[in-house]
């Protein structure tokens, strides 16, 4: 599939499921949209995945596309009035269009007549389904081992960690699936249940029923985390995902030098040592688990800062960690599998 | 307003929603249905309420009522079959019919046509307001002192707490108000939002969007809270309160003789004196907050036996604590106000 993403005034910091889809998805990716960074090209702004020309708008896409992607995920999930003219300019070019927003393209009237008259799709991939319900606290039940990223915050690598995990597992021979729960991991994988969308009654539930539809046909899930347990706004969808996974070993995902909660900056992190205690307590009545690693994104420092970044963090947890982007993962598959 | 209160075969025990409107509604009960019990009078069962007739079914109810109201909340919030003969039979007699499920009653065929035909009203109060959104972290910034009830466990009586906690302060003469986050509460108090019912991304902001809406007009605020945050499926609902209220206070709530969680037999609770640190280690972050005092409901012991729970409570937890419906809340409002 050839797509173009969009990501206005977001690249490359602020647009994860544009990077993710960039890194991991098997689509061809024709342009990015950026009326900020136009002109210039993906590997200007990040050298390690797959290259394109950023583009201000739709209409300057040359090359025939079949979808284009929301690749941005603003807090709240809105949709943003800007970028109307490209997705009404990819349905007028008979693309589908994809997002993972809480703002459903399907339910817009000038998309979905649009959408209808040019006979192509609107897929809202943060769309869960009707049929959930309660958890029956079953997860442990699943052969699989159960591997959980959590985070210091949002936005600090979960996904990308999931995914580095999860395929360097494979690579190694090992059977090994990622269960998704976020738009970005389901648009790459194809399936999965968009956690923060669900009622939060049912949010460990849709969890469990993804580690039992998966966890007897894999040695490994991998489980995208999302949130923070210590975040204002997202705790619940972790705790959620934290007693419905009922994971064997948690991977604490964090950005280094971040000091405060992305967005909430009166909202200060706790000490990184206090984690490690804070997500096996709270997980322990439902499931015993431990921080067994831990991963850090540095990609804001130079090598040497990286590295002793890196010592820092897991002395902080007790436990191996790595920058899965600039490290690899090998380390952390090591006490993992 | 006339109503009778569906609860057939949970009547009293399971029946939290019947039992909290008997005991605190403005509603003239006239009867409750529930065929197990049919023949008695609810005094039996529970002598410090409203007292009507059980019957065992709607044409049994000879008053004339203005609604059915579904007095019972199974887990996963689903319709049980055997009760739409009622439902249909109050419809028939041009009754409205109000209940809390998570399936909604308005959006069944027969109950919508029958609605219609005898021009009365399906109200579900579990279906929260479709412009919720993202927690901005401002629970903290109202003048009222915000009060959480937090229980070990689901079902130990953090609506009754929450209630008689705001009667009593309010008749002391404190300018009180409830914030209700579920069906009960939000039948009782006439506003509300359900909680669990949220989108788990939008949990800890409609809880903030609530005290924000009452916050300023009051000297003190009763949250109800929800679930527990060591419960295997409803975590995610009670950490969206937690963080979303930022609470000043926190009122712990247990059952006496409760071992494991309510319908999770496998899944003991944690010793009662870890629940003080798991709900402000886990608040902490977002609010400080502290365990101020606790409620024992000992509805299943003789007088000397309770009064030995509430102590051994009291200890175990360090704080003044009491039976709210046998002993009163003063000792609590003394430490809370």
């Amino acid at each position: 599939m050839r797509v173009a993403l969009l990501a206005h005034e977001r690249f490359p910091d602020d647009a994860k499921t544009a990077l993710g889809i960039l890194r991991y998805a098997e689509h061809d990716v024709a342009a990015v949209l950026d009326r900020d960074t136009a002109g210039t090209r993906v590997n200007e702004h990040v050298p390690d995945v797959q290259d394109a020309p950023i583009v201000s708008d739709i209409d300057a896409v040359d090359a025939p596309i079949d979808a284009l992607i929301v690749g941005v995920a603003p807090i709240g999930g809105g949709f943003e009035p800007s970028w109307r003219p490209d997705v009404v300019g990819a349905l007028e070019r008979g693309c589908d269009v994809i997002a993972g927003l809480h703002y459903f393209l399907a339910e817009d009237e000038e998309f979905a007549r649009l959408a209808d008259e040019n006979d192509c799709e609107l897929r809202d991939v943060r769309k869960p389904p009707e049929d959930l319900t309660v958890s029956e606290g079953r997860a442990g039940e699943v052969d699989a081992e159960v591997i959980l990223t959590v985070g210091t915050d949002c936005n600090t690598g979960k996904m990308t960690t999931t995914m580095e995990l999860a395929r360097a597992a494979a690579e190694a021979g090992h059977d090994a699936a990622v269960v998704p729960t976020g738009q970005t991991g389901i648009m790459i994988e194809g399936w999965g249940v968009p956690i923060d969308r669900t009622i939060s009654d049912f949010t460990a539930g849709a969890v469990e029923r993804m580690i039992l539809e998966a966890g007897d046909d894999h040695d490994y899930l991998f489980v995208e985390g999302q949130g923070s347990i210590v975040h204002p706004a997202y705790s619940a969808v972790t705790c959620g995902i934290l007693h419905g996974a009922m994971a064997d070993r948690l991977v604490l995902c964090h950005e280094a030098g971040r000091e405060a909660i992305h967005g909430y900056e009166d909202f200060p992190l706790p000490p990184i040592e206090t984690y490690v205690d804070r997500y096996e307590n709270l997980a322990a009545p439902v499931h015993e688990t431990e921080v067994a690693a831990g991963a850090l994104n540095t990609s804001a420092y130079d090598e040497p800062a990286a590295l002793d970044a890196v010592d820092e963090f897991a002395d902080a947890i007790d436990a191996p960690a790595a920058d899965p982007i600039r490290q690899g993962v090998d380390d952390l598959l090591e006490v993992l599998l």
